[in-house]
């Protein structure tokens, strides 16, 4: 079976039929359930056979030491890594004293389905033991959106063949074993038997295990309830010990007859509070979900998505496949920024243990454009738990030697955990990333009392960073050196583009910022010769171009390297990394991810439109997409410079990223930044939007496969839809009263229950297609067909003899 | 005690009074013996106290991990250190039972004296134990420099004040407890208990001691054989364990009387000879050095330092602590490289533990060169080492996808253990100086067999490196990109000019061999082809230069970038790099040690001398001496350029580096480097000679400190002496019939039995003296004092009140 088939295509689901063993990490993974503090991979409920048992906390880590073959001054010496904590999904089976495992025995029908629209994963199962019994198994599992701490299971066996005896083991079990790590570096380190026991206890239909992570010294309770419904008689008998609680319940069911158990499951965790306040805090939990029931968390979740998707979907026409993967991505960026809460959004969600569970910057360039216009307190969030984290950015810089704010390239509480300076540190522009995001969700929000209270401080900090880091050379020009921008093929070079585009940014942000709250900037030490420090710095600021060859270099000398050898590269030596020295990447022209065409979609008022097309070309030649932070960025700029086709292909590529797999490695978790990427490519895209300054602009324009696009976006009290077809676009206020964008530049104000409709941008005759290295190519997605086209078989010449 | 006081001056040894427990480390690298085969710390003869007590086999290393944070395609997985092997020094002697310790009981007196002349390092002690018996120690300890795997002592009690029980304890001693290693990542990786056991044996006055290290497989053997001299009556026993083995000697001495043990020690190792054939060949030593005894080791030293010192000795007169610390200086490098063999010359010789044992570019590029002159046959087996290692430098360029040879950048059987890449295997320079060590040997020695037989090789892989390392941009320039300069505090950087000046000069001298040795080099692949693709490459060598400045940057872009800021640099951190993070290094205008100044140097011929003034001045600002790797170079460029007492400065802070302990970690072994490159200050700084396609060219300049300087230099068959005054330099031939030479730009015919006198060059009025980094100022060397002034107390105004 083929990573593509392992899904039906359902555009308001994922649905798989039977039980693929060796794909069983990628389905944990695509199935997952999180509401951005709780996480739960889609592990089967007996636990067993399983890819990757996971069960995550938002911010519950373990600490773990770095080496280094030579140290060096400044280098972290500690990590943090995810730890997989109490699993509460654990529902055994024994079926007349045999185990539910689909490994023995005759597996019927199974099915899984994550749905959309509820929230929902659904099993259904038909199974004969190797004895010859038959059951039914079907269950339904969610993780609250309303109910934070809470997650559920409503499980149900039923009797199919003859009466049976039935046991249900429900337990939590910590420090499960996990299979051995990888050496894949990307894969997450392997922590084994992370939690000490602190107090276990049973009773009746109730347990709660407290455990403390040995060196992050952080206490976690999780606690499981259940509601049991079954013929009349059956028995229920409660366990615990320091690392397992274990309630059963047995009986014995006839044809037809049915025990049904609803788990409900609470996690509680502290660095700081104690044991009896943490164990409290889950029981109450318990107690508010057993009280709501089965019944009333189901209905909550499907209210809370009923609006979410009310104002949030996007309707893509034409591509019943894409249509599938835009919304299977917007669930999941939902999922992890729903009630992550001051806390970090991890790359991967809380989807696996990849990256180690850590934020990169990936949070802000990508996820959090998503979620400002669908969701915003999630960004107010996360953007306060960056906030939180200044006191150690600030620690970081003055270890540094920098002033203001050096946030982690990677972390999971605020310390960076990078062990690789120069593709971690030296990646200075996540500073400005976050100021983007700071400027960005104000502009849409309108949130003031955020800019005053929260986004002030990051915008001040991150430009004294700038200030510091950089420095004026003999003609004035304000230069950034030694720095590394997004594409992880180069590094620690001199006037990175993007990077000093983005601090560019920053440091007249932050002195707009400062005059606007001049008493909260006075009280941060901000004096008016500060603030016109830093404009003077963003408007001397170097950005260098190569005349000859008329493009961008990426940084400085970058069109003067080597190009990389592309035509004897074999198709196995991808992604580079794992089969070429660092020295030999970095030293040639060759791209991991989009960088400078990434920093024309964000800054595309520094690049004129010829710029825009020749940038593209020549970094098209040259990007290899390593990375999944890639095609949806080469997927915007292929739009707006006309390549509507190729911004297709490159769309479809970040929206299949996990549903098909592509990276090989979804197993690990999801890749958040690609699935919000891919939100970003249809509408930043095809839709045109860019968001410069608090006002919107559009430039729609479909490719030839898409008949209609359309979306949501909340900006300020307005709900903004626009409506994409060939020949027309039309914009409708959805709520608000009224509110002015542009259509290709022209100024349209759309007023409640008027809708504007304009012609969709003609796009010219589109140039030739831009060329990718060999073989790196994105797939070709068909018009008609809606899918990729299979490779086409080699051309043989067959001739008589 | 300032580290200035330790030792005495004397022209002909070091001496050293008393015993200072804090300076024992650094004292035994000062006083340690080694032909380049065996090396011995100069622990005391009882053990301990010790600082660091190191027993050094070159080549005996045990491979350890090479850990990383973040791990990467081609880092190298396993380090070598080198480990202290069977310790054979050890003569402990119990007076009354009471062991002999220096740190109890009264120390009456206490010298130790190294005598360049005879290689003995010399000891006497007179000692009252703390029951009140005083004995008076004596004992004379030499590495047999005609013997290549026997050391001795000559070890003497003698009771003072009333009959005392004596017993000597002569020992073996396997896997010595090390004192804990430091965090500075300059100080080696302490390995503990690295030797397994595999025999062991003792009978008369003979043991052996056969161990095996665990990871690396190597076999090493230890024996030792006495003999004895004392009153009639004493006891002798034998005694040995897997661990240990023991000859103990009693008896019982009246005032006036002694006991006499002279110890033979003889160490073999082999990665692959059985245990029969290592014991045996040890047993074979020992009975050759018995045979000899120890008057007749002491006389073959002699003897070989008579003959070294007769063609090699510089003279400097005006300045005895100058001409000490060069006699040391020459010393320990011949000791270094005397008897090495076809293994490696490590950065800290056999002294100590240091940099793991590693050797580095620093033996083809500073030890070399002066070996090349006084001592050829050594750097033939250096070289033949390097020509050894061939098939794992083969195998690294594979793996880094170059043609050709990658060395090592550091190692000691001959795979890269570096563990950081940027500052490591990045350096690729080091290919180019292992050339320019061939192309010196075969050019000074006219060993033509050398050339065709191991030089051709080393060659013609290195340009091939370099080859496939640079190409050709649009314009048609070679150009050599993301490398690492000597510098170390720059790194990956683009057309270091250091490096590209090294390459072009490999390219050629590859091209050049191949034409002399066309079949062996057809047999090489080379073809006319390759051959004028070195040329062409060579030919089209890219040098970058500032126009705005009128100098070179050290690579591309580097005079764009940011000043370091000294004013702000407190003089506690220095060294720079164990305070400020790598990132800042790199991306700033500082300067560990000489770089482009080194390039001038080695291509003199690239650079005008208006160039060369005004780089030397440039670099001078931003050099902060954080290497031992730069004052001698600094030395010989300010002498060119006329900054002769600067020059004079650099000479001594380059040769004094040791005795003085000026970097403070000579604990840790010498710095071999600095030290030849004392000999290279003098030689070639106040020499000026540069031996460029095998003509020897000098521009005798003296300082005002120096009277007169005088050195020897073997070229071809001949022995060319050079005598310089202020007034006149003086060319005789002391062996050999004719030799052609530059003085001062004049073509010299100096004929056996006709010294040439020419004027001694004169120097320009002084120009003004450089400026150095504050606080990085060389201390100034007065010329009546011959020492180095104290650094002037602070000025304070006394005012009356």
């Amino acid at each position: 079976m083929s990573t593509q088939d392992a899904f039906d295509v359902d555009p308001w689901g994922v649905v798989e039929h039977g039980l693929d063993l060796s794909g069983l990490a990628r389905a944990e993974s695509v199935f997952a359930l999180s509401n951005g503090h709780i996480g739960l991979r889609a592990n089967l409920d007996e636990g067993e056979p399983h890819g990757l048992p996971g069960t995550y906390l938002n911010g519950v880590f373990e600490l773990r030491p770095l080496p280094y073959a030579e140290s060096g001054y400044g280098y972290p010496e500690s990590g943090q890594s995810v730890i997989n904590v109490t699993n509460g999904k654990i529902i055994r089976l024994l079926v007349d004293d045999e185990p539910f495992d689909l490994r023995y025995g005759v597996l019927r029908s199974h099915q899984r389905r994550l749905d959309f629209r509820d929230g929902l994963l659904r099993r259904e199962a038909e199974w004969t033991s190797p004895a010859g019994r038959t059951v039914r198994v079907s269950s339904a599992r969610l993780v609250s959106l309303t109910q934070r701490a809470i997650a559920a299971v409503d499980y149900t066996v039923e009797a199919v063949d003859g009466p049976v005896r039935i046991v249900l083991q429900s337990e939590l079990v910590a420090n499960e074993q996990l299979p051995d790590g990888e050496r894949d570096p990307r894969a997450a380190a392997v922590l084994e038997a992370p939690l000490l026991p602190e107090a276990h206890e049973a009773s009746g239909t109730k347990a709660v295990l407290v455990n403390r992570t040995r060196y992050s010294g952080l206490r976690v309770a999780a606690g499981m309830d259940h509601l049991i419904e079954g013929p009349d008689r059956f028995e229920a008998t409660a366990e615990s010990s320091e690392q397992q609680c274990r309630i059963s319940v047995t009986t014995v069911l006839r044809p037809g007859e049915r025990l049904r158990m609803v788990k409900f499951m609470a996690y509680g965790w502290s660095a700081t509070r104690s044991l009896p306040a943490v164990r409290d805090q889950v029981e109450a939990a318990l107690t508010a979900a057993r009280y709501t029931g089965w019944n009333g968390l189901v209905a909550e979740q499907k209210g809370f998505l009923a609006d979410f998707w009310a104002g949030s979907d996007v309707e893509v026409e034409g591509d019943v496949e894409l249509q599938q993967a835009v919304r299977f991505a917007l669930f999941h960026v939902l999922q992890a920024g729903a009630r992550s809460e001051e806390r970090a959004i991890p790359a991967k969600g809380l989807t696996g243990p990849g990256y180690d569970g850590h934020s990169f910057w990936d949070t802000e360039t990508f996820v959090l454009p998503v979620l400002t216009y669908c969701l915003p307190a999630a960004v107010d969030q996360a953007l306060r738990w960056r906030h939180a984290t200044l006191p150690m950015a600030r620690e970081r810089a003055a270890q540094l030697g920098l002033a203001g704010a050096v946030f982690p390239w990677r972390t999971i509480h605020g310390e960076e955990c990078s062990g690789y300076w120069p593709a971690g540190t030296a990646a200075f522009h996540i500073g400005a990333d976050i100021a983007a995001a700071v400027v960005r969700y104000v502009h849409a929000t309108g949130d003031v009392e955020f800019e005053r209270a929260w986004g002030l401080e990051l915008l001040v900090e991150t430009a004294r960073m700038w200030r510091s880091l950089g420095h004026h050379d003999a003609v004035g020009r304000f230069r950034i050196e030694g720095v590394t921008g997004p594409d992880e093929y180069s590094a620690v070079a001199d006037n990175n583009v993007f990077t000093n585009l983005m601090a560019q940014a920053n440091l007249l942000a932050a002195a707009e910022a400062a005059t606007r709250h001049p008493q909260e900037a006075a009280g941060l030490g901000v004096d008016t010769e500060e603030a016109a420090a830093w404009r003077d710095a963003a408007a001397a600021m170097f950005i260098p171009y190569d005349e000859n060859l008329g493009v961008h270099p990426q940084a400085d000398g970058f069109t003067d390297h080597q190009l990389w050898d592309f035509e004897r590269t074999p198709a196995d030596n991808y992604p580079l990394l794992l089969h070429y020295p660092y020295f030999d990447l970095y030293r040639k022209q060759v791209v991991k991810q989009a960088d400078l065409v990434l920093a024309m979609q964000v800054r595309g008022d520094a690049f004129t439109d010829e710029q825009k097309a020749r940038n593209f070309a020549y970094y098209e030649r040259l990007t290899v997409r390593d990375s999944s932070l890639s095609a949806c960025t080469q997927a915007v700029i292929a739009a707006e410079v006309g390549q509507l086709d190729l911004a297709y292909d490159y769309t479809a590529e970040a929206a299949l990223m996990d549903l098909h797999d592509l990276g090989g490695n979804t197993g690990d978790g999801l890749h958040m930044a690609s699935l919000a990427g891919a939100c970003i490519a249809v509408v930043a895209g095809f839709g045109g939007l860019r968001d410069r300054q608090g006002k919107l602009s559009f430039r729609p324009r479909l490719p030839s496969g898409l008949r209609r696009l359309a979306f949501a976006l909340k900006v300020r009290d307005a709900l903004l839809r626009v409506e994409i077809t060939h020949a027309v676009t039309t914009y409708t206020l959805r709520r608000g009263k009224v509110l002015t964008v542009l259509h290709d530049g022209e100024a349209l104000t759309v007023e409640s229950g008027v809708p504007v409709e304009r012609p969709t941008t003609a796009v010219e005759a589109p140039a030739e297609r831009c060329v990718q290295p060999p073989g790196r190519e994105p797939a070709r997605r068909h018009a008609q067909a809606g899918v990729h086209a299979p490779a086409p078989p080699p051309v043989e010449h067959l001739q008589a003899e």
